[in-house]
Order: C-alpha cells, then sequence, then structure tokens
C-alpha cells in the first residue's frame, strides 16, 4: 500500500485528474487557481473550494473567528488573483458533537466579516457532526471568460512582479509550529500575518481591469512553489533577481541566524499575487496598484528557459520546488 | 457551555444565520434546498454544498467509489429538487497522511461515475490533510431565475406528492447502524438504497419543465421533516393519506415487529422529491414522470391549517418532526 504521505498533494491530485473526463469548453484548465463553468454569453461563474483542517491547517492561538475568516481570505484570494470579485462565500462546517455553540456563532461572525470585508455575501452552507472542526470553503463569482487572468500567458521578456513583501507566515509558522522564539515585539508582527492574513482581491481586480498581467497565482503555498506552477503552466522559466523582505523578516532570520532567503521563498499560508507584466505596461501596473494603495514589487524577469534561479550576490541558484505541501510538512 | 449536540443541527445553523447579512436579491432563501446568485440576466448560479464525513456518516461496508458516488448525489439531488441541471461537480477532499492512495483513485472515480450519471463533470477540487476522511461536496448548475422551484410555493388544495418509496434506507441503517438482521436477499435489496443511491435529477427537471409544481424539496432529512420544511417555507400543512412502502420494507417491518409508519416516515438519506402539484396539472405532472420511467405517488393533500397529520384507519395523528439530524443522531 502506498500512502497520501508518501506521494504528497500534487501526485495525489494527479492521480485524481486521470480519472476525469474534463468538462468540454472548460473556461480555466485545471492546476488553476479556480475552477469555473461557461454562462454561454461570453461570461463563467467562477468557483474555488478550499478547507481548513483544524488539526492540520490551525497553529495554536487562532480563534475560531479568526480561522474563519480565514477560510473566507483563502477562497476569495484564488479568485482575487485572476482578476474575479469574490460575490459569495459558503461554509460546510464539520464539528464534534461536544463543540461549544458559542465558538460555532464566533465562526458565523468570522465567515461574515471576511466576506464583508471583501465586498461579499455568506450565502449559507451546510452543517455536520465531524470528529475534527472542518471548515470547507467556497468562493463564488462571475466574469467575462475573456477577462479571466490564468496561470498561462507569461512571456520571456515579461516583468516578474508581486503585491507584498514575503516570509512573515514563514516565520510565524517557526514561531507557532516549531516553538521559535522572538522578542515580544517582532512576535507579535509576525504571528498576525497567519492569524489575519490579507487576501489581495481589489489589487487583482485593479490589475486585470489596467489590462497589465500575462499571468497571475496568489501565493498560498509559498513563493517558490507559486513560480514552478506559474512556470508550468506557462512553459516559461524565471530569473529572480531582488527578493521583498520586510524588516521583521530580516530580524527573525538574525536572530536565529535563518537564511532570509529560505524564509521568503519556502514558506506558505500568505496571500499575495505573483504576476507577470507586459514591460510596456509595467507603469501602468504601478499605477493600478498604486490607486489601491499597494506597491508593485519587480521580482525579476520571465526566461524563455525553464529553469527558475535566483540571483544573488551576482551568483545564480536553482530555487528548489519545495513549500507549503499538505501530507509533507512537519506540522 | 452549551454543545452542538445539546442544540442540535438546525438549532446551529439558525444561530450562525443571525450572524449573516442577507445578499441583497438572493434568488433563493436561506432554508431551502440549493443557494443561488444573480447573473443579472435572469438567471441564477445555482450551488450547493454537503459534506460527507466517513466517522459519521459512511456506514461500514460501502467503499470508497461508494461514498465519493454518493457524495453527488446527495449535491446533485438538491439541484435536481429545484429542477435545476447539475453542471459540476468539485470535492474538497480530506485524508489522513496513513490513507491508501489507491482508496484515493477510487473516489475520483466515484465522483466522476456520479456526475457522468447525472450529465455533469468534475471539474476540480481541492485536497488537504485531515484526522478522519472528509468528502466536501460542491454541485454547480445555471437556471432562469424564475424557473426555480422553491420550498415555498404551495397553497391549500394542491397534491402532495412524491417520485418514490420510502423506508428502504431506513431500514438498511437499522441493519447496518443498529445490527439489526434480515434475511440475505432482502439485507441486500434494503443496504444497496443506502450503498448506491440515486437522485432525481431527471425527474426533477421533467416536472419543473412540464410547469407542475408549487413547491419541491429533496428528501434527504427523511419524510417528515421534509413535509416540515415545505410547511415552514409555504406556510401550509399536510394532509398525508397514502404512505408509499415497498414489500421489503414491508418484509423487514414484519420480521422485527416494527411500524412500518416509523421506518417510512422518520428515516433519512433518502433522496425522493416531495413536491406539491396544482390539482389542475396532476395529470400533466403524471405524464412528466412517466416519460422518463418514474410513478408518481400521491402522498394527500396541501392544508391550510398548519398541522402536519397522517390519516391512517380512518383516524388523525400528527406526524412528529423528527428524522436525520447531525448531533443527535443514535450513530
Amino acid at each position: 500500500m502506498t500512502t497520501a504521505g508518501e506521494v504528497g498533494e500534487r501526485a495525489l491530485i494527479e492521480l485524481m485528474l486521470r480519472q476525469i473526463t474534463p468538462m468540454p469548453g472548460m473556461p480555466v484548465s485545471f492546476w488553476d487557481d479556480v475552477m469555473a463553468i461557461s454562462l454561454g454569453d461570453g461570461r463563467a461563474a467562477i468557483i474555488n473550494a478550499d478547507m481548513l483542517v483544524w488539526e492540520t491547517d490551525v497553529p495554536r492561538g487562532m480563534t475560531p473567528f479568526q480561522a474563519a475568516r480565514k477560510a473566507v481570505v483563502m477562497n476569495f484570494s484564488d479568485l482575487g488573483a485572476k482578476g474575479v470579485q469574490p460575490q459569495a462565500f459558503l461554509s460546510s462546517l464539520g464539528v464534534p458533537r461536544d463543540f461549544d455553540v458559542e465558538a460555532v456563532e464566533e465562526m458565523a461572525r468570522g465567515f461574515e466579516a471576511g466576506a464583508r470585508e471583501y465586498g461579499g455575501y455568506v450565502i449559507g452552507g451546510d452543517t455536520n457532526e465531524s470528529t475534527d472542526v472542518i471548515i470547507s470553503g467556497v468562493a463564488l463569482g462571475v466574469a467575462r471568460e475573456d477577462a479571466i487572468i490564468k496561470r498561462e500567458g507569461a512571456h520571456p521578456g515579461d516583468i516578474l512582479s508581486t503585491t507584498g513583501p514575503f516570509g512573515l507566515t514563514a516565520a510565524a509558522l517557526k514561531i507557532l509550529l516549531e516553538g521559535y522564539e522572538a522578542p515580544e515585539g517582532l512576535r507579535d508582527t509576525l504571528v498576525e500575518s497567519v492569524y489575519n492574513p490579507r487576501a489581495r482581491v481589489v489589487e487583482g481586480i485593479a490589475l486585470a481591469g489596467a489590462g497589465c498581467m500575462t499571468a497571475s497565482i496568489d501565493s498560498s503555498d509559498g513563493l517558490a512553489i507559486s513560480l514552478y506552477d506559474l512556470s508550468r503552466s506557462s512553459g516559461v522559466g524565471f530569473r529572480v533577481e531582488r527578493l521583498p523582505a520586510t524588516p521583521e523578516v530580516e530580524a527573525f532570520a538574525e536572530f536565529h541566524d535563518l537564511r532570509k532567503t529560505d524564509l521568503i521563498l519556502y514558506g506558505g499560508e500568505e496571500y499575495e499575487l505573483v504576476f507577470t507584466v507586459d514591460p510596456g505596461k509595467l507603469e501602468d501596473a504601478r499605477e493600478a496598484l498604486g490607486a489601491v494603495g499597494c506597491e508593485l514589487l519587480e521580482l525579476g524577469a520571465v526566461t524563455a528557459d525553464k529553469s527558475i534561479l535566483l540571483v544573488e550576490n551576482g551568483a545564480e541558484m536553482p530555487i528548489e520546488m519545495r513549500g507549503w505541501e499538505h501530507f509533507t510538512m512537519g506540522a
């Protein structure tokens, strides 16, 4: 017998997809951030499903409100990365028989807060009895088929860009899951990135609206895996010349003598957009993001050669394909 | 502390809904079989989510293929009850790290089989690590808003009808969960109803297409609860004059000296349509169902008085509001 843990999440999905007849005319392919069905009038219903399992996905100290809000953020983030406004959220909730009713109400408030924060509504759900707490979320939106920004579409010469810094959540998960310490103020900022993540919905819609992105992905599995996913779908490579960190990530790395680069590349549970821009439209992209209060960070270049390289102090080294993956994580 | 088990599934949902801002212009209200968002052109995207938890929802002897297929059936059934063709299925799957990869492949085949059986496609999903096996399914379809058959809409004088007999699954669950015995041939037929349920998708679409139904629900929580749900939404009562059984249910009831009526009314996990018909359209309804190979069974009458009564041997007695409910079931 081969176990899920032995093959890992990605191989498991490949095995499953082999059993599936693709729907004719699917507006987005398997392996993109979202799923979609055509509405027959040039538009598509865009849908995404993402599950939060208390035992494996919710770090200690996180409240039911925060976990529920995060279930919305992770689902809405995928739509935002495609430039699609999330309209509705629904949750299938599983809780044990002896679970506190007040915590369920708190979760409902978390769903509501998350949905309203991004302009969507909770339209319902389903409640079940389970052994562990399960929050299975679904996001729904509608978009013009030709306006959906996919993982494919990046061209050599495009500029690899992102909305945000990386590494905060990787540092926070070291604190929460592995018992690393940090000075109090630093600790608070870091764990906040895990407890109260933010989805780049407004940013994705602004970029898509300005027609700047050639490809896009949400970085929930970490920056490195996001680059591999874009590479696989677009058939290109990347030359990363700058890695956006924050003072907190630098301080944490220094405090524990960790490689800052590892925190930035191989984390996960962060919901930034990683996208590629036609060089002629870089200023438009910068302006579109600026108009919603976000800075465009240039990471490097899209290359015809499919390797994914980091340039550090003039030396090139391969970025590894690792990051957040179920079944194989240490947690 | 009050627990989920103390309040039960329905009260828990009520508590949650109190925290939610309803989406303006929702094409169907909370408490219907499905959720929907308006597409702005007279159509709506119809969506449903239903979770299957191995520990609590999957009886012994059921294979991963059957459980996965059933996850499709239970989700598609809700769309069918509204007269809506399910187009797409997606699953969020949670399995333990030591779970057999072959069983995951078998589940993928079950999703595929279930979806194709009812004219839909599997469009993707999400895979997670969990302690118990969780199949969180989502069904998606598109319909004209004014063609969605709701739980509200039944009028006094309408004829209460159903697509199928009841009681097979209640008897089967007594065998599978409570250790009741039955002669082999009988046992096989009964447990088959739980292992390989059927959704009335074609039947719901045929009835809706013929414009016969005033209200409709899928009977997954049992016949009694379905009547209470229709009653609550439509503001009517029911006078049930006939209860459709099968020879197998009668034989099982006799074998164990059980009340056949209890098996028929208070079961669950069966996916028949319970619907109301304008008396002037009863023949149309009968024909529409006959054309897809299904017999319309008249149960009784819709009444202005909101009580839900069973007429047996000339005597009226109230039908109780009990059936399949999470957290409070004996399983």
